[in-house]
Protein backbone atom coordinates (compact mmCIF):
# COMPACT_ATOMS: atom_id res chain seq x y z
CA UNK A 1 0.00 0.00 0.00
CA UNK A 2 1.16 3.32 -0.68
CA UNK A 3 0.79 5.90 1.88
CA UNK A 4 -2.16 7.73 0.34
CA UNK A 5 -3.83 4.08 0.16
CA UNK A 6 -3.12 3.36 3.94
CA UNK A 7 -4.98 6.94 4.77
CA UNK A 8 -7.08 5.52 2.81
CA UNK A 9 -7.62 2.53 4.66
CA UNK A 10 -7.39 3.91 7.92
CA UNK A 11 -9.92 7.23 7.64
CA UNK A 12 -12.17 4.58 6.11
CA UNK A 13 -11.76 2.15 9.20
CA UNK A 14 -12.34 4.98 11.30
CA UNK A 15 -15.46 6.50 9.58
CA UNK A 16 -17.87 3.93 11.90
CA UNK A 17 -19.04 4.10 15.27
CA UNK A 18 -18.69 0.16 16.36
CA UNK A 19 -15.48 0.48 14.64
CA UNK A 20 -14.74 3.47 16.77
CA UNK A 21 -15.57 1.54 19.79
CA UNK A 22 -13.66 -1.88 19.42
CA UNK A 23 -10.86 0.81 19.36
CA UNK A 24 -11.35 2.58 22.55
CA UNK A 25 -12.13 -0.98 24.28
CA UNK A 26 -8.75 -1.92 22.45
CA UNK A 27 -6.74 0.70 23.72
CA UNK A 28 -7.74 -0.49 27.63
CA UNK A 29 -6.13 -3.95 26.63
CA UNK A 30 -6.11 -6.78 24.21
CA UNK A 31 -9.49 -8.73 24.12
CA UNK A 32 -10.57 -11.92 21.99
CA UNK A 33 -13.14 -11.60 19.63
CA UNK A 34 -16.07 -12.75 22.09
CA UNK A 35 -15.27 -10.50 24.51
CA UNK A 36 -14.87 -7.29 21.95
CA UNK A 37 -18.76 -8.92 21.00
CA UNK A 38 -20.30 -8.79 24.34
CA UNK A 39 -21.17 -5.26 25.17
CA UNK A 40 -22.48 -5.10 21.47
CA UNK A 41 -25.60 -5.89 19.95
CA UNK A 42 -24.40 -7.61 17.40
CA UNK A 43 -23.08 -11.12 16.14
CA UNK A 44 -19.55 -12.16 16.63
CA UNK A 45 -19.53 -12.73 12.44
CA UNK A 46 -20.35 -8.93 12.24
CA UNK A 47 -17.74 -8.15 14.75
CA UNK A 48 -14.96 -10.05 12.79
CA UNK A 49 -16.08 -8.27 9.74
CA UNK A 50 -15.62 -4.69 11.37
CA UNK A 51 -12.08 -6.43 12.57
CA UNK A 52 -11.12 -7.25 8.93
CA UNK A 53 -11.36 -3.84 8.25
CA UNK A 54 -9.76 -2.07 11.36
CA UNK A 55 -6.80 -5.15 10.56
CA UNK A 56 -6.56 -4.10 6.88
CA UNK A 57 -5.79 -0.07 8.27
CA UNK A 58 -3.02 -2.01 10.22
CA UNK A 59 -4.86 -0.22 13.72
CA UNK A 60 -5.38 -3.92 15.12
CA UNK A 61 -3.13 -7.14 14.83
CA UNK A 62 -4.12 -10.73 16.00
CA UNK A 63 -1.89 -12.79 18.17
CA UNK A 64 -1.02 -15.92 15.68
CA UNK A 65 0.52 -18.05 18.97
CA UNK A 66 -2.49 -18.17 21.00
CA UNK A 67 -5.88 -19.99 20.56
CA UNK A 68 -7.56 -17.21 21.61
CA UNK A 69 -5.87 -14.92 18.90
CA UNK A 70 -6.74 -11.31 21.35
CA UNK A 71 -6.49 -8.41 19.27
CA UNK A 72 -4.31 -5.56 19.92
CA UNK A 73 -4.74 -1.82 18.95
CA UNK A 74 -1.66 -0.41 17.37
CA UNK A 75 -0.87 3.06 17.09
CA UNK A 76 1.25 3.78 13.73
CA UNK A 77 -1.86 4.34 11.60
CA UNK A 78 -3.15 6.86 13.95
CA UNK A 79 0.19 8.53 14.16
CA UNK A 80 -0.21 8.97 10.21
CA UNK A 81 -4.12 9.93 10.34
CA UNK A 82 -3.32 12.83 12.90
CA UNK A 83 -0.36 13.86 10.96
CA UNK A 84 -2.56 14.76 7.89
CA UNK A 85 -5.03 16.32 9.67
CA UNK A 86 -2.49 18.59 11.88
CA UNK A 87 -1.38 20.17 8.73
CA UNK A 88 -4.90 22.14 8.63
CA UNK A 89 -4.59 22.60 12.59
CA UNK A 90 -3.83 26.34 11.48
CA UNK A 91 -7.22 26.45 9.62
CA UNK A 92 -8.94 25.49 12.62
CA UNK A 93 -7.17 27.81 15.65
CA UNK A 94 -7.75 31.16 13.27
CA UNK A 95 -11.13 30.18 13.44
CA UNK A 96 -11.18 30.19 17.35
CA UNK A 97 -8.75 33.24 16.99
CA UNK A 98 -11.48 35.40 14.83
CA UNK A 99 -13.88 34.15 17.32
CA UNK A 100 -11.89 35.13 20.46
CA UNK A 101 -11.51 38.64 18.86
CA UNK A 102 -14.81 39.11 18.08
CA UNK A 103 -15.80 38.19 21.57
CA UNK A 104 -13.31 40.62 23.26
CA UNK A 105 -14.97 43.30 20.72
CA UNK A 106 -17.90 42.69 22.61
CA UNK A 107 -16.62 42.38 26.03
CA UNK A 108 -17.11 46.37 26.55
CA UNK A 109 -20.60 46.55 25.99
CA UNK A 110 -20.83 44.07 29.17
CA UNK A 111 -22.28 44.60 32.22
CA UNK A 112 -19.41 45.13 34.28
CA UNK A 113 -20.23 42.32 37.20
CA UNK A 114 -21.00 43.09 40.80
CA UNK A 115 -18.16 42.84 43.55
CA UNK A 116 -19.12 39.63 45.59
CA UNK A 117 -20.36 39.88 49.04
CA UNK B 1 -26.52 14.86 12.79
CA UNK B 2 -25.10 13.39 16.27
CA UNK B 3 -21.33 14.00 17.39
CA UNK B 4 -20.65 10.37 16.35
CA UNK B 5 -22.61 10.98 12.92
CA UNK B 6 -20.83 13.94 12.22
CA UNK B 7 -17.31 11.48 12.65
CA UNK B 8 -18.34 9.27 10.20
CA UNK B 9 -18.94 11.90 7.90
CA UNK B 10 -15.94 13.45 8.32
CA UNK B 11 -13.56 10.16 7.87
CA UNK B 12 -15.60 8.78 5.07
CA UNK B 13 -15.21 12.45 3.69
CA UNK B 14 -11.11 12.16 4.21
CA UNK B 15 -10.89 8.51 3.21
CA UNK B 16 -10.38 9.75 -0.96
CA UNK B 17 -7.14 10.71 -2.22
CA UNK B 18 -9.40 13.47 -4.35
CA UNK B 19 -11.16 14.91 -1.48
CA UNK B 20 -8.06 14.97 0.39
CA UNK B 21 -6.08 17.27 -2.57
CA UNK B 22 -9.01 19.38 -3.01
CA UNK B 23 -9.36 20.09 0.90
CA UNK B 24 -5.73 20.83 0.31
CA UNK B 25 -6.14 23.29 -2.86
CA UNK B 26 -9.25 24.86 -0.39
CA UNK B 27 -6.75 25.57 2.51
CA UNK B 28 -4.73 27.74 0.06
CA UNK B 29 -7.56 30.01 -0.82
CA UNK B 30 -11.57 30.10 -2.11
CA UNK B 31 -12.04 28.45 -5.52
CA UNK B 32 -14.71 27.54 -8.19
CA UNK B 33 -15.87 23.73 -9.13
CA UNK B 34 -14.29 24.68 -12.65
CA UNK B 35 -10.91 25.65 -10.68
CA UNK B 36 -10.77 22.63 -8.39
CA UNK B 37 -11.77 20.16 -11.30
CA UNK B 38 -8.35 21.98 -13.52
CA UNK B 39 -5.44 20.04 -11.92
CA UNK B 40 -7.66 16.61 -11.68
CA UNK B 41 -8.14 14.48 -14.98
CA UNK B 42 -11.43 13.71 -13.98
CA UNK B 43 -14.62 15.86 -15.10
CA UNK B 44 -16.21 18.44 -13.16
CA UNK B 45 -19.66 16.31 -12.68
CA UNK B 46 -17.05 13.88 -10.62
CA UNK B 47 -15.45 16.97 -8.63
CA UNK B 48 -19.05 18.02 -8.09
CA UNK B 49 -19.85 14.33 -6.36
CA UNK B 50 -16.72 14.46 -3.98
CA UNK B 51 -17.79 18.44 -2.73
CA UNK B 52 -21.12 17.17 -1.83
CA UNK B 53 -19.68 14.22 0.37
CA UNK B 54 -17.44 16.99 1.63
CA UNK B 55 -20.33 19.43 2.02
CA UNK B 56 -22.45 16.60 3.67
CA UNK B 57 -19.28 16.41 6.73
CA UNK B 58 -18.85 19.84 7.02
CA UNK B 59 -15.80 20.00 5.30
CA UNK B 60 -16.08 22.70 2.63
CA UNK B 61 -18.81 25.36 2.17
CA UNK B 62 -20.28 27.30 -0.97
CA UNK B 63 -21.27 30.94 -1.01
CA UNK B 64 -24.84 31.23 -2.39
CA UNK B 65 -24.24 35.11 -3.17
CA UNK B 66 -21.88 34.74 -6.22
CA UNK B 67 -22.97 33.40 -9.17
CA UNK B 68 -19.28 31.52 -9.43
CA UNK B 69 -20.44 29.69 -6.13
CA UNK B 70 -16.66 29.37 -4.36
CA UNK B 71 -16.22 26.44 -2.18
CA UNK B 72 -14.07 27.26 0.64
CA UNK B 73 -12.57 24.48 3.48
CA UNK B 74 -14.20 24.81 6.96
CA UNK B 75 -12.12 23.75 10.33
CA UNK B 76 -14.64 22.46 12.65
CA UNK B 77 -14.80 18.70 11.60
CA UNK B 78 -11.19 18.63 11.16
CA UNK B 79 -10.79 20.06 14.60
CA UNK B 80 -13.60 17.59 16.23
CA UNK B 81 -11.72 14.63 13.92
CA UNK B 82 -8.29 15.68 15.34
CA UNK B 83 -10.11 15.60 18.88
CA UNK B 84 -10.92 12.17 18.84
CA UNK B 85 -7.83 11.13 17.18
CA UNK B 86 -5.79 12.51 20.26
CA UNK B 87 -7.22 10.45 22.98
CA UNK B 88 -4.90 7.96 21.27
CA UNK B 89 -1.66 9.83 21.29
CA UNK B 90 -0.52 8.11 24.01
CA UNK B 91 -0.72 5.00 22.45
CA UNK B 92 1.43 5.57 19.26
CA UNK B 93 4.03 7.65 21.84
CA UNK B 94 4.42 4.90 24.04
CA UNK B 95 5.36 2.83 20.82
CA UNK B 96 7.99 5.53 19.78
CA UNK B 97 9.25 5.52 23.74
CA UNK B 98 9.51 1.69 22.89
CA UNK B 99 11.72 2.07 20.15
CA UNK B 100 13.86 4.49 21.70
CA UNK B 101 14.63 2.75 25.09
CA UNK B 102 15.32 -0.16 22.47
CA UNK B 103 17.86 1.52 20.52
CA UNK B 104 19.33 3.17 23.53
CA UNK B 105 19.57 -0.48 25.02
CA UNK B 106 21.60 -0.96 21.53
CA UNK B 107 23.65 1.87 21.57
CA UNK B 108 26.81 0.43 24.03
CA UNK B 109 27.37 -2.55 21.51
CA UNK B 110 27.50 0.12 18.65
CA UNK B 111 31.42 0.72 17.82
CA UNK B 112 32.34 4.26 18.55
CA UNK B 113 32.71 6.64 15.62
CA UNK B 114 36.45 6.83 14.59
CA UNK B 115 37.46 10.59 15.22
CA UNK B 116 37.46 12.72 12.64
CA UNK B 117 40.77 13.74 10.26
Amino acid sequence: MTPSEHLDATFTALADPTRRAILARLARGEASVAELAEPFAISQPAISKHLKILERAGLVSRSRAATRRPCRIEGAPLAAANAWIERYRDLWESNYRRLDTLLDELQPERKPTPPKP
